[in-house]
């Protein structure tokens, strides 16, 4: 089968909206600010491979929406790139495409268009781009103010684990959860979209670059600096056993990245606002410090004592 | 210099209106219609190796912006999405970035984010995501009628000559002339625009796969058949030269694509507008044909006979 019978066997059935099938796709809106962002998953770089074709569908779709999510709105669709080598099977056009499937059904989103096209080597690549519409402003890095409070959503960590599990690097009962959170991230759009509408955020991002490097981003864009607690950072369980018995993971927790969990910051005086909205839709939201006048992110132990990081990237903490 | 440097040193000077710098971008717009459209450009699949920096820049842009073009909507802006080797130098960023810099201004569109990683091989991918706002209709390949007239923008046949230049299958003084088509493709968004806001097309479509090819995804989204004329289809006078020395090139001609050019229909009642437009703003369009009830493409000769082509892809010439 080429690709043309592929596409139309396997992506039309998506595309319930017949917004495919021309050069471009025409979608109406009545709002007034398109919000948009592309994302490129390559395997080897960034998914491993060999990969389930359903979960990578997932993933790669899921990182888009998860940026969506971090401007406070919520994404209408999404166009398709994919770069494919030559031996692609029905199989695993059949699996990708179930995992996009569900996960339209799941966020309610609409595959619009894209392009299919050959890789020239053994790599697959998926290149998406997510939009969506809003007539309210968007959330961003740069509004962060002194003062304000840093919260996370959900649990930081359990994907970077994942990796080290794929890896081999850890080894234990708990690694299957891991890769689960690995392969599976859930973009947090209910609730990007609420503490937007709710005027709760100064800024907003979501960590894929991981925790301490993503806080940075807000930093450098809001010209704030950054005090975290180690104690105050959400763990799994799972998280929580391994970290015991190997302290020297605190590191690829804290700098691992693929949460794709909601880093915001917000006005001391939302607190309990932020807590009411975190029980009714049922995401963890946790407090995990604070912002002073400054350009840095210090990390504090439960001794109040500043860690220094030696990763790459972090090279400031050493000065 | 790292990727974050060269997105600093020469993305970020391209994003005049500061929409680059957060997850995802936002765009105010006071139409209710988005147009969007994404190509991707591989490296040794749609490109040569070693592709001249900044021409690369600017085709894979104008493929999107003919896109956009082919619907009648002015591009508004892009998402970049690039996929590199390790071996790229400061002098292709260099280059790259000052091809898409010269093409933002000569077509007023904006570069509004995009996504930039590392291939784990050597080939340059392009993943480009354009876009446009209307309160208009757009153009679209379903509604061709029977009884229309088939119009063609520029010359035909160049772009694909072009190609076989760069591979010395072809190799005579003609060649830089082609292959400078085949780099550099101008997409007509001005006459895209005209004949969707005059209500002159019924359909309409841009040759990127071929001009055969291209007409047939038209007959097939109309439910209509198209009659060709050989002699009606504009060539340059470099085409007509070597088609004259060797008449087997007509197949190259027809099918080879890279046109970039639009194919419309429209109503015979327009015709006389249809020149108009065509002097006032200095786009050759000629009439090729028309479309009559069926589902097939007919190629006449200048003897009203109907020609077959070979070429894999329109086996059913040869019913």
């Amino acid at each position: 089968m080429n690709e043309f019978s592929y596409i139309k066997k396997y992506i039309h059935p998506l595309d319930h909206n017949s917004l495919i099938g021309n050069d471009a796709a025409q979608i109406a809106n009545l709002q007034d600010k398109l919000i948009i962002t592309k994302d490129i998953l390559v395997e080897g770089v960034h998914f491993l491979d060999n990969n389930d074709p359903k979960l990578l569908a997932k993933k790669s779709l899921r990182v888009n929406l998860s940026d969506i999510a971090s401007m406070g709105i919520k994404p209408y669709g999404y166009l398709l790139g994919l770069i494919l080598p030559n031996n692609i099977t029905n199989k695993w056009w059949k699996e990708f495409t179930s995992g996009l499937k569900e996960d339209n059904d799941q966020f309610n989103i609409k595959l619009i268009g894209g392009d299919t096209t050959q890789n020239n080597n053994n790599s697959i690549i998926i290149s998406i781009t997510a939009f969506g519409f809003t007539n309210n402003t968007s959330l961003t890095r740069s509004k962060a103010n002194v003062g304000d409070y840093i919260y996370v959503s959900g649990n930081i960590g359990d994907a970077a684990l994942g990796l080290l599990a794929y890896r081999n690097i850890i080894n234990n009962k708990h690694c299957s959860y891991f890769k689960n959170k690995f392969d599976l991230p859930n973009p947090r759009i209910n609730l990007g979209l609420l503490i937007n509408d709710y005027n709760i955020a100064s800024s907003c991002i979501d960590i894929s670059d991981g925790l301490i490097q993503d806080i940075e981003h807000i930093c450098q864009s809001s010209y704030v600096e950054a005090n975290i607690y180690i104690d105050k950072i959400p763990l799994s369980k799972e998280a929580k056993i391994i970290l015991n018995n190997n302290p020297q993971l605190l590191e690829t927790i804290l700098t691992g990245g693929d949460d794709y969990e909601l880093v915001f910051t917000s006005h001391p005086k939302n607190h309990i606002k932020i807590k009411d909205l975190s029980s009714k839709i049922g995401v963890k939201v946790t407090q995990v410090g604070y912002l002073s006048i400054g350009n840095n992110v210090n990390i504090y132990n439960h001794n109040n004592q500043k860690i220094l990081f030696t990763k790459k990237g972090f090279q400031h903490f050493s000065n």
